[in-house]
Formats: C-alpha cells, structure tokens, sequence
C-alpha cells in the first residue's frame, strides 16, 4: 500500500504566525560573531543575569528542605504568594485586593489566556491597541478570537473615542498594557480611568497587563481603578515576576480579578497546567517579602538606561532616525531607511551584529507603520553596550 | 448612576465542568481528621514524598550554580533533555527517534493541549475511550470539539470496530492513554498496532498518552509504534516525568511527535507558557540520566501495592465490589451500593476518612456506569495505607 498522505495540520495553529522570538532566533542560529564586535541581542525583554544570590540560596534551601515544594499544589496558586499580592497591592493601590482576588499562573503568558478563555469565544472580538504584544494577538489567532487593532498615534497612547466607535455586540474586552510593551509608553492615569468607565458602561472586561509595573517611572500610583466600587466586574488585571526578581526561567505570573473570573479561570489552569510549579512560586514569594530595595535599584538603573537610550534617539534624530515610545524594557522606533524592517532586522545581525525585532511583529498585517519600524529591549544591555549599539546604528546603515 | 449588572462569564469556560480534583478537595476543607482514623487520600496520582535527597541536591546545585537555569529556554525545551529522550526511547521503542521529534512542555496536561491545538478546531471530534482522562474532556469542552465517548467493555479495553464506526468526516484523532488513567489497564501491543493502523488508513491521529509508561507492569515494548515507517504522519505521543521522578510540583512533560507537527506546537507553547521551567527541566534531565535503578525500585514497589489491591478486591468481591481495571497508579472499581458514587464519594471523606473519585468524573454526562463507579489512585498510600483502606472499606458502609 502507498504511505498515505501527510496528516493534514489542520487550523487553528495554521493560521497563526510563529513567534517573532523563535523566528529571530534563527537569524542567529549557527552564526559567529567577532570578539571584537560581539552580539548585542535587544530582541526579548529578558535580564541576561540570573536573580541575586540570596534568591539562589533561598530556591537551593526549598529545593532541599520543602518537600511539598516537589508536589503538586492548588491550582490558583500558594495561598502565601497571593495572600502576599493582595497585601502589596493593597498598599501599592491603595485599594484592598483580597487574595481571593489573586490567582498565581505559569507565567504572564497563562494569565493573558486563561483570563480570555473566560471571556471570548471563537466569533468574538477584541480590541487591542497598536503595536500590540505578539503573544496577544497570536492567542486570539489560535482560538478564533478577533483581535481589533486600535491604532495609536502620537505617543502611542490609544484614543478612547476611536475604540469606543470599535465596540460591537460580539466585543468581550479592551485589552491594555501599561507600561506598554513593545511601545515603552506609561498610560496616564486618567486615560486608565476613562477606558475603565467605557468598558464598564459597555459591559465589557478591560484586561490590563501590568507586568512592568515595577519599572514606573512615575512614583504615583498608575491608576485608581482598584478603588472602584465593583471593580471586579470588569477589570481583570495581569502581573508578572519575571521581570521585577528576574525569575523568567521559573514562569510564574498572576491574575488579579473577582472570585467569579478565577473560578472559571481555575478550570483552564486546572487543564493546562494542573498548577504552577511551586519553586518558583516560592521564589516570588521571597522575593516580595526580601527584596523590596533591590527592586528598587534595578529600577533606578533601568530609568538610567531608558535615558541613555533618549539621548541616543536624540542624537540619532540627525539621521532620520524617530523615538515612537520608551520605557519599561523598550525602545519602540521608526528608522530612516528604505529598507523595510523584516528585511532590516536581519540586516543588522549581519552586519552589525545586533538582534533587534521588525516592527511587523508587532503590528497588524499589511501596516504601513510596521516595515518602518523597530522594537528593542533594552533591559538585556548595560550602560556600556547601550553606547555600543549607538555607535553601530549611527555608524552602520543598510 | 446605578451599578452595571457584572459582566458576563460567557463561554467556553462556562460550558466546561470544575475539575474534580478542585472539587474534591473542597469536601475534606476545614475537616478534622481524627488521630485514629487519618485521611487517606487516594483522590490524585501524586506520590506524597519528594524526589529522592540526591536529585534535590541536584536541583538545589543548579539553582545556585546554573544562572542559565533561572533564565528563559527555547520554546521546546532544552536540547540536553529533548537529546537524552530521544536516546532512551530510541533504546526502549527498539527505534530511531531523534531530537527534533521531541518537545518539552510545561506537563503532560500542557503536552496533551498543545498537540490538540494543532489537529483540531471548533466543530471537529475527537475519539477518547471511557472511563476517560477528565482534563482531556475538559480541553475539548473549553475549545469546542466535540468528545466522542467510545464505551469500553470487559477489561476496560477500547473496540476496534465501534471506533471505526465512531469516525466521521470532523474526527481528527484517538486519543488513548495507556498504562490508562482511570481504568489502569495495559493496552496489548496488537491493539495499539491495530488503533494505529485504523488512524494511519482514515488519516486522523493517533495521540498516545503514555504517562505511566514507567510502571507498566511489562517486561516487553508496550508497542512497536515508533517502528512503522512514516509513524511521524499518524502517531502523537505524550509523556510526563511527573510519576517516575517524583517531579509533580515541577511540572514537566513532554510530546514525541513529527517535526511539522511540533512547529505547530511551538507556536501555542510561546503564546502560553514562552518554555517549560528551567530547574523542572534539569531535575527531569539528571533524573533520566542517574535515577534508573531508582525508578526501577519505584516500580517494583507500585507493582506491589498494585497486587495487594488486587488482593484486597478479590476478598471485597464478597460484598458485591468488581475490580474493572488496576494498573498504574489507578483501580477503577464498581461498588455494591445504591448511593450514586457523586454521593458516595463524600460520604466516605465523612464516614471513613477516605478520599477518592466517583466515577462520574471520567464518564460522559448521564452514563449509567458512572454513578457505581469509583476511581482510586493507590500510588498516593504505602502497603499498611492499603491494608488499612480495606478494613476501612469492608467495615464501614453506607
């Protein structure tokens, strides 16, 4: 008998793009860079050094004397760490969260989509401004959900008029990032509160992924809308400590939202990964409670290099080159060249040894915005290498 | 202005039942155990100690050694540890399986998740025989594709012939899940042969969850699957090093599939979990690499529990019980009582200090088996557990 065809790999992984990361990654793969022109990788908003020392011992003395730090868990999460969320946000909002309120996931990633599965079905729609995070938009691909673009424009703060006019009978939830990933741009507080009310008016969920919380430049608090009467019906916020005790390799983010949304959450948790896993919950946990002031001058030291980044952009303005959004882990600009950026990011890993993201990716398909430009994670580089890549980018062009 | 009726908890959560390893947990809260008369806890196939002292040394000397351990990985896993299942199941399949066949995920659960989101979509079915894996039913639930029971009968064994019958123009795969949970019972190696060659002939896929293939009690290859020429096209299997290593809290799994199918794949593990833990990863890895005769031992000593349930059944066979299945970590049993087993099943938290699960858990809404059915994962207690799960059992009754 003939081999038969091929299993057909059928939708709903067809229609989605992969990610722009793995993607990237080829670009680099199997390729040697000089010692004297090393690779600058600004292409994911990950710390390239592990968490300090202290966090280590602390994850080396559960490993050895926690034995339910092997074991299975509740789904939502140690009661410790969200009972230590809620007391954190409660302060840092000034607001109270309950920890019933707080669910602890498999990383930020998992927040975005349990909290989806509880609101949107394939037909549905979502509304998310440009550039949106590539995981996002890559989630509703894959369950059918649409994602409605709401391009931004100046600042790329989005314009409450312009998504109220998006909202249709199949809408479930705006979907916001502060401080935004990949635009760097810090929401203000007010434009928080009006997109709250629209969805509260509209009776629809606004999902407000804070995972860069802890790098705010701003030393107010960034919104008000834990202290709403009834928040929980429609916001769902989302967190990760990824970031804050550079425990991206540990996954564990969380969802802040009412008890009734956890509850159907916990059925999707349940199924995808039966719980998250418990070192790196634990880690968190020591985190928080231990490392208030490290935090604190990984903060300072971020803010310092989002500046030398201004001042490069600055400098680079010269050469046609724009500064869109910058903060959090990100610098989100327009470059000068005719080239368009899918074809320009691998351009500048060889020849300028530097892995940076198109923004194509960020970005719907068939945007004019996206060939012109690019996303780089800063975090990754010291101040040293931030002075590096702007030597190369105002010395080096396509 | 009056407060908006909350938002609503639209599907497809709300279509999914809770898990009822969540709700179970819900029936032994806030309950006091006497002294005398312990929980015994036969509810989840969790061993209760830890790994053993030298693979958390291990864990705890990567976490202070490794900054790479702390950091993300690639989407599919590290390559150490995709190379070394590849070696082992090349030796155990008596077959060439290679690297790049393999991916490492977040648990089997997240396995199983992943590889359904790459064959089926809203609207499509899936064969899964019952009793059934109720996180796989629920997966289908949540996503919209329709989960076909195919009824088992002596032996728990799945029908070659009703499943063929059971295939329409939507079916996209089998699942089975061998050693089985619920049922415990070892798939001969001629029906797996014989399910794959139905799948391969109607172009559907084969998913193999193989789980507790670490406590078959079997000296043979449990099938020769990996052996047929092309098996990349039909075959999908699933692993977990939950079991064997003792590494439920750390929640890791792994698929063994066709490299088309695992770039699909990729693209749901980025968007929800962006790559298994790292320490779980290295815990699975040394464990593979050093804990063989460990694991052998393990295995001898479920093999043992599992001959004294068998024991302890015969001997309850006089009060009407009926062993259906035992194998795994699981006995699957009918009970002589009129009380339906969703009653039952707290009734003994209450009346005899046990835990375990109706069998309503793994049967479709409104099966008649399901009511007289029990599942109890034996794993969970020690030998004195098991004799002490019988007294109970044959003494009190309701």
């Amino acid at each position: 008998m003939a081999r038969p065809a091929p299993l057909p790999l059928t939708t709903p992984m067809s229609r989605t793009a992969p990610s722009p990361i793995v993607e990237s990654r080829k670009w680099i793969a199997g390729k040697e860079f000089p010692a004297e022109r090393p690779l600058l990788n600004v292409s994911q908003a990950a710390p390239m050094d592990p968490p300090p020392r202290a966090l280590r011992e602390e994850i080396a003395r559960i490993a050895l004397e926690l034995p339910e730090a092997h074991l299975y868990g509740p789904v939502l999460g140690l009661p410790e760490l969200r009972a230590e969320v809620a007391t954190q946000w409660s302060a840092a909002y000034h607001a109270p969260v309950a920890p019933a309120e707080v669910a602890i996931t498999s990383g930020c990633n998992e927040a975005f989509t349990a909290v989806m599965t509880t609101l949107a079905t394939a037909g549905d729609e979502v509304i998310i401004p440009t550039p949106w995070y590539f995981n996002h938009k890559m989630w509703c691909d894959m369950s059918g959900v649409t994602a409605v673009p709401l391009p931004t424009g100046a600042g790329l703060l989005p314009d409450l008029e312009t998504a109220a006019r998006l909202i249709t009978p199949r809408t479930r939830a705006i979907v916001l990032v502060s401080p935004n990933n990949p635009g760097g741009v810090e929401y203000p507080s007010e434009l928080l509160s009006n997109f709250y009310a629209l969805a509260r008016d509209r009776r629809i969920a606004l999902v407000l992924d804070e995972t860069y919380r802890d790098f705010d430049s701003r030393d107010t608090v960034p919104h008000v809308l834990f202290r709403q009467p009834g928040w929980q019906d429609t916001l769902i916020q989302l967190y990760s400590f990824s970031k804050a005790y550079r425990l991206t390799g540990h996954r564990v983010g969380a969802i802040v939202a009412g008890e009734d949304r956890l509850f159907e959450a916990e059925k999707y948790l349940d199924t995808v990964t039966i719980c998250p896993n418990q070192i790196g919950q634990h880690a968190a946990l020591w985190g928080m409670r231990n490392l208030g002031d490290w935090v604190a001058a990984e903060r300072a030291e971020i803010l310092a290099r989002r500046r030398a980044l201004e001042e490069g952009f600055a400098a680079l303005s010269a050469r046609g080159w724009r500064l869109l959004g910058c903060g959090a882990f990100f610098a989100y600009v327009e470059h000068p060249f005719a080239m368009p950026s899918p074809d320009l990011a691998p351009w500048y890993v060889d020849h300028a040894g530097v892995l940076l993201l198109p923004g194509t990716c960020f970005m719907p398909e068939g945007s004019r915005q996206g060939p012109r430009q690019l996303r780089l994670a800063f975090a990754n580089i010291d101040r040293a290498g931030i002075g590096t890549l702007f030597e190369r980018l105002s010395t080096i062009e396509p």
